[in-house]
């Protein structure tokens, strides 16, 4: 089977350097057309879509993952308007990042290059198909999509969309490439051709991520677990601690960038845990705390330590009290994953030494985890979030799908020579 | 033995901790007294370096690897002048890469920090014990050092006054650790700890950075071959082909930005490879070439397949005749390793198109492939050039050992709210 994955990659590399002379016109182009076929395309979207529906029972499929499967009008209409707004974004490919004359009079430029050949491979959302053939593009790599096998008649009609437009905006038609061949020995195929493909980006489960990361020959852009911590200060002020707190906690709990902890200083616990819990529980939020916390609201169920290390996403909220600030990056850098962390005080000294000290992918002040999101951060979409603090942190559009290199000319006097 | 590694990682963790919060300032005071107890102590330092000189025969060194690792007091200077270069860059923890204000009023600022912790894993040249910590610790990380074995009394001496100089500058000294045990199952045992350290370079012979490539749990900054090319396009300039092509080949030959190939256009050959050939024959160059390249210079030799995959690293030349810009972007692609590739020309367009398509850490134009180092390109010392295109690419300097995090500041208005 190893044949297969190599003539993919082989042409994945080939269109790869097609794409290094593509215009950022024609890749807009090509957004454009993508963008009119989901819209004029919906009948046949939907019934492929309808085709793995159909099957979802029999792939063993939840009720929340058959919906999350479910294309409508409505979210094809969202999946067209992300293609517009990836449309919108600066071309990055030919950036010139920094650059200098140097003394001898030879110009130095450093330059946005993509990275080549993406391999992605993903779980359920037919959505992450489009929305992943496009920043890869657009960012000027050819990409090979293995999606799910439930998705699978979705992600064909989705691809044969996407080729037909690259065929028309005059792109190579291998810019993106669909495994439909539902082989999981082919995954390893692919992740061993470190030669031809440049990086492998795994978006689902833990265990998906895992096996990626131990077979692939190539970089991998990470995402983990999000355990992400809101910190209450003791110079925090309760009116808007809550706020926020219900806004990282409940707001969409299932996300990675939800809060799964909340920390507060022994100083303002009494005062302010209650009027917290209170309003969690309003929401319906499960209280596990320890034991200062069980004392002070009767609500609160005992926290093991298995707790503070788990990623609920869904309505349960770690709580423990801390005896200061130094006390809750501990606490971070034991059970956090890097991913968001957050502090909630009025107080500069306490802000500066929780963003300097604490090491996670955003760390935030006087703001709900949920802004840790390519939109809100102003990258516009993004591919997924890396954990890792090697090439991308945190959201990863465009930007961290490209490397760079240096492009260097030396000056025009004939008599110029080289390194002495 | 793995909790030796462990323990020492988890040194260096810590360590790499309390480096987050260290001034620049300290950092310069720490520099400033390595470059003082370098031009102090060359008594000890050489008499150590005179122990390791010793056992060099018996380490089964050559003579040249022999001189690579002796010390004299002009190279202790030059050492010493290398860290006060290091100390005059700009301290790049806590930069600020870019930033914005969203429209919610949300402050989003991208601050550079350190990666964490270093694995360095060198052989022989003893300055690279200094070069290295110096450029780990002035960005902010901890690092590992683990030396080759013939270098042990000179590393172990270099280590103990660079930790004095750590402890008087109010640092960490574990910021700076030296494995002095030369067991080499040693490295394998750093190697698997993913979770401590944050990077691992490799810095030595093919077999050092693939051993580490395939151990390594953590990410890599790799610097494979320099296959370098000097491309003469038909619209070179002989006065100017010449001096650059001896300085490429010949100025250092041992190195990795030498060149190893020399790619002419068939329209300029018969005039100019006479001339080229000439002047390199007159440095000692051997001359290896097609079949067309032996009719034109009778003192080619002919060049086999691999000589055009080979890097030499010596007084060797493979030189072939190619028909057009494309073919010579072909060959380059087939055997060049993307470390510096060079177009020698006075045609704009074929400049544009060489440098668009190659696909190397530095494209050059008319001008040395020797120029690809991080002092000449303006980065200060470096710690490696990398042949990925993953985090880092070329010389890898202060800014190439970092990483980023966002730090993200709600507004101060007191009904200010989460994420929609």
């Amino acid at each position: 089977m190893s044949g297969y994955a190599n003539r993919m990659a082989s042409a994945s590399k080939q269109a790869s350097k097609r794409l290094l002379t593509a215009s950022g016109e024609a890749k807009a182009r090509w957004l454009a057309l993508v963008a009119t076929a989901l819209r004029e395309q919906t009948e046949t979207l939907l019934s492929a879509n309808q085709l793995d529906l159909a099957n979802a029972a029999d792939h063993g499929l939840s009720e929340a993952m058959a919906d999350r499967l479910t294309l409508t009008d409505d979210r094809l209409e969202g999946i067209a308007t992300a293609v517009d707004e990836i449309a919108a974004l600066p071309n990055p490919v030919g950036e010139i990042i920094d650059g200098s004359v140097r003394p001898n009079g030879m110009q130095v430029t450093r330059v946005r290059v993509p990275l080549g050949v993406v391999f992605f491979i993903y779980e359920s959302r037919p959505n992450v198909t489009v929305d992943a053939a496009a920043l890869c593009v657009k960012s000027g790599n050819a990409v090979i999509l293995r999606g799910g096998k439930e998705a699978v008649h979705t992600n064909v009609a989705f691809h044969s969309l996407l080729v037909s437009a690259l065929e028309t905006a005059g792109l190579p038609a291998e810019a993106v490439q669909l495994v439909d061949n539902p082989d999981r020995s082919l995954v390893g195929d692919f992740l061993a051709l470190g030669d031809l493909i440049d990086v492998a980006i795994p978006r689902g489960g833990r265990s998906l991520i895992e096996r990626v990361s131990d077979e692939s020959r190539m970089p991998v852009i990470r995402h983990f677990d999000g355990i992400c911590h809101v910190y209450v200060d003791q110079f925090a002020d309760l009116n808007r601690v809550v706020p926020i707190i219900l806004n990282a906690k409940c707001q969409r709990p299932g996300v990675c960038n939800a809060a799964e902890s909340l920390l507060i200083h022994s100083e303002v616990a009494e005062v302010m845990l209650p009027a917290i819990a209170t309003e969690l529980l309003k929401q319906g939020v499960e209280l596990r705390g320890c034991e200062r916390c069980c004392q002070i609201v009767p609500e609160f169920k005992p926290a093991t330590e298995q707790d503070y290390a788990t990623e609920y996403l869904s309505l349960v909220l770690s709580v423990r009290i801390v005896d200061s600030l130094q006390h809750a990056i501990q606490h971070i850098d034991q059970y956090g994953s890097g991913h968001t962390e957050a502090i909630l005080t009025g107080d500069l000294a306490s802000a500066q030494e929780f963003t300097t000290c604490v090491d996670a992918s955003a760390v935030i002040v006087n703001a709900s985890t949920r802004f840790n999101d390519g939109g809100e951060l102003g990258l516009g979409a993004e591919i997924g979030i890396s954990t890792d603090k090697f090439h991308a942190r945190g959201p990863c559009g465009l930007r961290e799908l490209t490397s760079y290199k240096y492009i260097v000319t030396g000056p025009s006097a004939p008599d110029w020579t080289g390194v002495r």
